[in-house]
């Protein structure tokens, strides 16, 4: 269910460097405000300028086919995650809702990379399109009250992401590697620097792949012996490591 | 996708109070092991026993029919969370996903509540019948690999619950309120004690049912300024809280 808890406006709909000003919106966002906030005119609503500030919408006029709106932007958005998330690419369903759970949590940067366990076909999804990523992203800003959408990389070889790419990512920056394995250092807790978190998938990374993270700079942690799905893992690493 | 990480056998299907002996199943779960696992004679599988112990079953003989398995029952299952659940009955969808994650998780006590914003229908759906409860369960235990099952409680009225039954529930143990505004105290970190966790409905808890809470004893705690999802906020907290 779609949780509109803030407008967000596009800048190419906006248009101006200005704070303040009067905006139309029609189609797919009109329909939904019509029909769930079912505003009138005098109400004010939440709005966020997309890459930019949030504030306050004051409804000037509400018909069929748009709504007007007179709008000031005036708060910045919540802080962001101090983490880099490296992500073994979840099978479609989970992507979406996932991809949405992190642009909720305050993730700004995500690494989707490739994994053994990660089924070949998976990298063929429509929800890895660029317009569908953004429209989970959306979804995630929209619910969380956010506006600053999470950049997403796609990395489809694991072994020259990580040998390569990755201990530049982690230079003077803590990593782990999520991992339920009995040797797992305890999750650490309420985080506020930069760092990097990996997450492997459906199955967990295979033994090979936790020693290529470790050897750059990922040390293995846990949440205890309970094997966890992505979708509940990573709110729980997500919440414990940074909430 | 179910993640069968342990088979799990029922009591009377066990039918001894012995801790090994021979088994032979059936039905569904041999035909997901058949598939998913495509175990041969001689390979160790990860058993328990529900409301027991975990083991592992050593493969004796597979068919088309049925998988016969001698078991021993050796070690406990992990630990509970220390947490008794308060939730307001999510919509049907969320309300699957959310008893398997919280079966995943490792809470046992889950009082199902009615609240402002809980939508009527939401008490009619199939997934409230003991059978669908009982699937999602299962399937949460499997995922965790643990064997006891949350016992869930229905409660259809707000005020009575929390009137005459919670503070008795309450006593003695922290309780809080999950809820998003400015002044909620920071969630706690890392309990390992007996406490009670209430959690709103999409749109949150009204304020005349947060104050009834806090008349019962409730703290509001937060998460930030960030408004999730049950689905995301309820392992968020259980992992910041417990994990």
């Amino acid at each position: 269910m779609r949780a509109m808890n803030v407008i967000l406006i596009q800048p190419r709909e906006w248009g101006s460097n200005s704070t303040h000003g009067q905006i139309v919106l029609g189609g797919e966002r009109h329909r939904h405000i019509r029909t769930v906030l079912q505003p009138v005119v005098g109400d004010q609503l939440r709005v966020g300028l997309l890459g930019g500030h949030l504030g306050m919408g004051l409804v000037q006029a509400v018909d069929e086919h748009s709504i007007t709106l007179d709008v000031a932007f005036t708060s910045p958005p919540p802080a962001a995650l101090p983490v880099t998330l490296v992500l073994a690419l979840p099978r479609p369903k989970v992507l979406r809702r996932t991809l949405q759970a992190c642009a909720t949590l305050g993730v700004k940067e995500i690494y989707l990379i490739n994994s053994y366990r990660v089924e070949k076909s998976y990298w063929q999804t429509p929800f890895l399109e660029p317009e569908a990523v953004q429209k989970s992203l959306l979804l995630g800003l929209e619910q969380a009250r956010d506006t600053i959408l999470p950049r997403i990389h796609l990395r489809k070889r694991f072994k020259p992401f990580v040998e390569d790419e990755l201990p530049a990512l982690a230079a003077g920056k803590a990593a782990w590697t999520a991992h339920p394995v009995p040797d797992a250092l305890p999750c650490p807790s309420t985080i506020n620097e930069p760092c990097l978190l990996a997450v492997g998938p459906e199955g967990g990374f295979i033994q090979y792949e936790v020693e290529k993270l470790a050897a750059a700079g990922f040390r293995t942690i846990g949440l205890g012996p309970r094997i966890l799905k992505v979708e509940t893992a990573l709110p729980a690493l997500l919440g414990k490591l940074f909430l």
